[in-house]
This record gives structure tokens, sequence and C-alpha cells, in this order.
């Protein structure tokens, strides 16, 4: 993105742009080139752009300006986007800032902060249509027609009682379908899906994904309207947890690391987590140390040693993406362990038997003992079933301990199928060394 | 699921559901219960919860129902779900169903089949809202009332010429704003982002996300209106996606494996691919053999070979999420691979280095040989460089090749940096065994 994009020309070109594409731009540049490009883009236009980026860049950036225009810009954003922002501001910035804004958006903002992000409350903008029950359809549309400007969402309007208690849902095709006299309460559908404030946004996607709704009113438990969660906001959400999913079972701890990113951010991510899977591996490690003498008698033996290893990793991994996209998706929970234990028992039977009888035919045709292809055989079949149900029980575990079971399963499911496998191997061995030598 | 439910008064019930609802019930009915209900719900209830269903359980479902009662069915479904539904049957039995449909139904379903349903026209709904765009606001509203019954969705509305080309795009909301007797093509929005009959199903749904759309219209290259593309139909293929690359990179190659399938489904699906790994893994087997004699000598060394093995899996694992995720996201395409691979050749680098001088210290203390610590640090170091460059790598060249890069790029990357670590191990104890004894 060269500098000359920012000139005056080009900067009346940019604002004819999606504020999707104009927070891409913003992405793209060098730190202060977007700071700059932000000033030019003034308050209002700068407000879409932000609220379209990731809270975190946004926030970095807003903390580079001039606190007045912070403030100027962040009062003209969505406020669930402005609330998104502020939480990952520094706390005295985040304060300063709250003080000095018009104190009816603080307030909201503040109400906003409150809710805990993973919920469907930290998912809402507070900024709903919600319609006086005694109107008609008539002045339901002029109503809206003078509120449409500040909302986010008007395919569907909200009915409430003077106490501000969800009646009803009444969705703008509705109102356009009906006569004009009739009261809103005769034309709306009473029989709203609404979500509690503090249902976890896993289940909002579940929820959105199943009935194809566009938007959910968040309800307090008397019923008072307190916001509404809308479809592109659980996309993120579905986008985000998807990513994080990948990301762990992959062995990316923590953030997003993209493929270029410069590669010591990377290295800074990753590399810790690979130190403490070294720590861990130690343990076969030390096993397999415990049998030196088998293999200094036997040292053709240690040539199938990275095979079980490795097998016992691709078993384990099969089990345990299955267990954590069925958690996901909300398939399985805590009480399901026994039959997903049962099950992957059986997995693990059925297949270690095909895979034992493979490598043991192989290792008997290789080394011409069949002695060893009864052993290799035994361990690659006790390596899979030890994977498959560690792999189908460790997610829960760690879900129960409220760890992220998509991070932490794998490495150690593959860890102890490696210990069960290539003690078995080695006791065998060591069993048979009579008939191998 | 008791059969009870399925007596005449709890079928009242039922009915009163959501068709999502009553998918999920049928689903989790025995075969003869579903078919049963299915039949029960009669024809225009039975068509909206197996729009609902996975459209190969649906096609198993319609296709056990007599010929007539499965044609009824279907001619009430969304012409879309229809078509999903007809492209799992056995090809005999589509056919005949189309000769007996409706004529044009079975013209619109034809058309429809012959979409790839990885583009943006296979996952369109024909039935689009189109307006003449001579009609004034007030005619518009009334046009839309009388046919708001067949449509999906009518939050928007296409405004199109006498030849069936887009002009421009009517929001219900703008619609309800505007004055009645202004014509429509003064209301419209000219500035439409429109989907080629031919883009990728991801695409469109970074699409989607990226500019928070609620539809989108397909025109084909002559910019006449084909269909339309609803945000929940994006939804469920960002799922899918979300779902498929997480399975393939699990090392699950086909199917939705789901945590309580029958072990007997599992395992058909899992162990083809365990065992075209274990064939995959002999390569490191047999590299291991050619040190036999290494191994006899210094029998110690073989303890930390697993642990070699499961680093390089662990760092390949590591450097291929961040790629597949980064393709799946539109970051990163062929072009990018010098760049990616540069990145991940100094991640490698690095964190080698970090992971060899732990393993380094770690030898050195634990078997008191220095010259030891040396060949294993050197050993680590050259299988994470080996394992990220191979993850880096692999899913650009399958997917150039046109394989699935997430499924089998893990595996592979594994093995090569098991070949390149193991085989720098056992060298360099070969080249160093003077010291080592």
């Amino acid at each position: 993105m060269p500098e000359a994009t920012i000139d005056k020309f080009k900067l009346q070109e940019l604002l004819r742009r999606h504020p999707a594409d104009m927070a891409e731009i913003i992405s793209a540049l060098k730190e202060e080139e977007a700071i700059e490009l932000v000033r030019r883009l003034y308050e209002r236009q700068a407000a879409a752009p932000l609220g379209e980026m990731d809270p975190e860049e946004a926030a970095r950036l807003l903390s580079q300006l001039d606190r007045e225009e912070a403030i100027r810009i962040l009062s003209h954003m969505d406020p669930d986007d402005a609330a998104d922002l502020l939480a990952e501001l520094p706390k005295e910035t985040m304060c300063d800032i709250l003080s000095r804004l018009e104190p009816r958006k603080a307030k909201t903002l503040q109400t906003l902060l409150s809710y805990p992000p993973d919920t469907a409350a930290g998912l809402m903008s507070p900024e709903v249509l919600a319609l006086p029950a005694h109107l008609r359809a008539r002045e339901a549309i002029t109503y809206i027609r003078r509120k449409a400007e500040e909302m986010e969402t008007v395919y569907y309007a909200y009915v409430v009682d003077e106490e501000n208690r969800l009646l009803g849902v009444l969705s703008l095709r509705d109102l356009v379908l009906a006569t004009l006299d009739k009261p809103i309460s005769e034309i709306m559908n009473p029989d709203v899906v609404v979500l509690p404030p503090d249902m976890d946004v896993e289940e909002v996607a579940r929820l959105f994904d199943k009935y194809n709704f566009l938007a959910l009113p968040v309800v307090d438990k008397d019923r008072k309207l307190l916001g509404i969660v809308t479809v592109d906001d659980v996309m993120d959400v579905m986008r985000k947890e998807a990513t994080e999913d990948l990301l762990r079972v992959g062995g990316i701890p923590a953030g997003e690391d993209l493929p270029l990113d410069p590669p010591l951010a990377s290295v800074r991510r990753r590399l810790p987590w690979l130190m403490g899977l070294v720590i861990l591996n130690l343990s076969v490690a030390g096993l397999v140390s415990r049998f030196e003498s088998t293999i200094a008698e036997l040292a053709f033996v240690a040539a199938l040693m990275p095979l079980i290893a490795d097998m016992s990793g691709n078993a384990a991994a099969q089990a345990l993406t299955v267990v954590i996209r069925g958690m996901a998706l909300g398939l399985v929970g805590w009480r399901d362990l026994p039959r997903v234990l049962w099950k992957e028992l059986w997995v693990g039977v059925l297949a270690g038997l095909g895979l034992g009888a493979q490598i043991g035919v192989i290792a008997t045709l290789l080394w011409h003992k069949p002695f060893f292809g009864l052993v290799a055989g035994a361990a690659l079949a006790g390596t899979t079933v030890g994977a498959c149900l560690t792999g189908g029980a460790i997610p829960f575990l760690f879900k129960r301990m409220r760890l992220d079971p998509a991070m932490m399963s794998g490495p150690v499911a593959t860890t102890i199928g490696d210990l069960i496998g290539i003690s078995l191997f080695l006791v065998l061995a060591t069993a048979f060394r009579a008939y191998l030598t």
C-alpha cells in the first residue's frame, strides 16, 4: 500500500468503499501510516472501519491518537464494537475515556463491559428497535422510519410493554404485509425465542445455525429486553471458535498465528508449547532407558519404535478430533463419557487388530522372525487401544478441569499411547528375547 | 424416543414445533419409526423437516416411501433443499422422480442439479423476489405481499429490467422507509455486490463474513438474475468447512465421524487411513535398520528416538495448521509459498535452536555425556527445521495437486521430519561413537 493512497484525491475514493474494505486497507498499512489514515478519515468515517477491525488492533491504533480524537471516534461507533474496543485498552485509559464520554453513552458502554465476552450479553448490541404494544402498523412504520438511522438492524422490531418487557417479535416483512390500521400486538408473533444474558456464545451459535435466525433478543429473567444478537456477530463467533479449535488441536496454544506473521512472533507462540512437550516426552525416553540391555542385544527392534510412537499420535488424533468436534457441535457432554469410552474401546480393539495383523505380517516378512511379528503386532494393537481410549477420554477430563480440551489432549494422549505401546513392545521383546535373537 | 410420540395426540404437538426440531426428532428415531413419522406428517409438514435434515439422511428416508408419497413431499420442499436431496438419490430414482414432477418444478430442479455443489450457484435458491423497475413503492409492497408466501427470504428484493437483468437491490427496510409513490428505481441501491455462479463456496462465505450480508444475488455473465444465496446457507457451509478441516487435520479422511457413531462405522472410516500411515512410517523403520550396529553398541541412544519422532509431529502440526487455516481464510495462496517457506525456515531455525539447547542440556545431565547432548540437540534442531519447512510447504503442494491439504499434510510432514531428525541423530551418533561409549 503506497503512501499515495492517503493523499486527498485517493481519500475521497476510499470514503466510497465499504467500511470492511477500509478496515482491511488500514490493517495492511504500517502503524504510522494507519494512524495518519484514521486521523484523516475524521470522526464518523473512521468509526465504521475501526468497528470492522479486530478489537485488539483497533485499540492499538486508537491509543496512538490524541485522547480527544479517540473519544470523538468512539462516540460514533456502534456501542457493541466500542465496548469490545474499550475492553482491549489499559484499565486507566478505559476509565479516562468513559469519564469523558457523553454520560448516557458511557453508561451504555459500562453496562456492556460488565458482561463476560463469551456470553449472549457480551455479544449483543443494546440498540434494539422496541415498539410500544399499543401502536398500529401505520404508527409503527413511522416510528421505525424515525429510528432506523441509529439502528444496526431493523429487520425485526420487538414489541414491549410499558416496563420494557418483551411481548412479541414483529418482522419488517409482517409489518409490510399487514393492513395499516391493525394494532401491532395483533401482527406480532408472541412466540419469541429469547437468549438469556449468560448463555454461552457457542450455544448461541448453535441456535442460530439450527433455526436460521437473523437476530434474537436478549432478555433478563424478568423478560426485560436488554439487546439484540445479530447473525453477523454469530458468524464471527463461529469463525473464531473454529479457528481456535483447529489451532489448539494443531498445538498453537494462544493467539491467532497467521501464515505470514514475522518468524519471531510465531516462535514466541510456538516454542514454549514445544518445550513443554519435550518434557512430557521424556517419560517415554525414561521408559525406553529401562530396556537398554534388551535393545543392546536386539538392536533391530529399535527400528519399529518411531513407528509405534507416530502411530500412537495418529490414532489418538483421530479419536480426540471426533470428540472435540462433537463437543463444539453440542453433540456430547460429560454424561456421555462412558458411552464414548465404550465406543473408542471397540474402535481401538478392532483397528488395533487390523494394524497389529498388518505390522505383524510386514515385520515377519522383513525380519524373517515370526516372533518379532507377534511382538510388534501386539505392541501396535496395544498402542492403538490406548491411544483411542485416552484420545476419547482426555478432552472430557480437560474440559471438566476447565482446560481447553482442544489444546492439550493431543500430545497427552499421544504420550500415554506411546507409553502403553512402547512398554508393551519392549516388555514382550524382553520376554521373548530367546526367540528373537 | 418412545413410539408413543407418533400417536395422534403427540403428532398435533409435534406439528407446532419448528421444522428444525422435527428434523432432530426424526433423526433420533429408528429408521422404520422415522419413515412412519414422515408418512404421518403428510406432505406439506413433512417437506419442511426433510429440508432441515442432512440431505443424505433425508434421501435415505425418502427412498423408503412410496414413489407417489416421495414426489408429493418433494414438490412441497424449497427447490434448493429438494435439489440437494435429489442429488443424493441413485441416478435412476432421481430421473424417475424428475420425470413425474410438475414440468416447471422439474426444470428448476434440473437447472439447480446442473451446478457443482461447491459453487455459489450450487448454494443458491432460485426463488428470488424480482421486481420490474417501473413499479412504485406502493405497487412493490402489493407485489411483495402477493409473492411473500412462496419466497424463502423477502428482506431484499431485486430490481430487474424486462430481460431479468439485475439493476439494483431494494431492502425491505428502504421500501418501508420510502414515500409510497416513489418509483423503486429511485429507492433501490444500484451498487449491488453480486456472485458469479461458479464462485467457490469458501469465497462466498468469506464475502458474507467480511461484509455482513444477509443475502446476495447470483447473476450470470449477462447480469441475468439466477437466484439468491442467503446467510443461513452460508453458515451451513462455514460449519461444514470448519468441521472438514478439523477432521482432516485429525486424520479422519472421509465423512463426518461422530462421537457416538457405532464402532464399526468409525473403524471403517479410520482404519484404512491408519494402515496407509503404517506403510508411510516403514520408511523410518528402514532408516533406523541401517544403523543397527550403532544401536547395538550405544543402546542408550534409542531412548530418544520416540521423542524425536513425536516432536517432529508436533512441530509439523503447528506449521501446517497455521497454513491450512490461512488458506481457509483466503490469506495465502500458491504465490505466497516462497514467503511462507522463508518464514517457516526461520521459525524452524529459531525454535530448533531452543529445543536443541533444551534437550542438549537435559541429555547431558541425564546421561553424563556432553557429546550425547550435542548429538541429541543437533538432531532435534534438524527435525524441527525439517518439520516446519515441510509442514509449511506440503499443504501448498497438495492443494496444487488438487488433494485435500488438510488431510494428508500432517503424517507426510511428520514422516519427513522424522527421516531428517532420526537420520541426523543416528549419523551423528555413529560419527561420534568413539566419544559416546
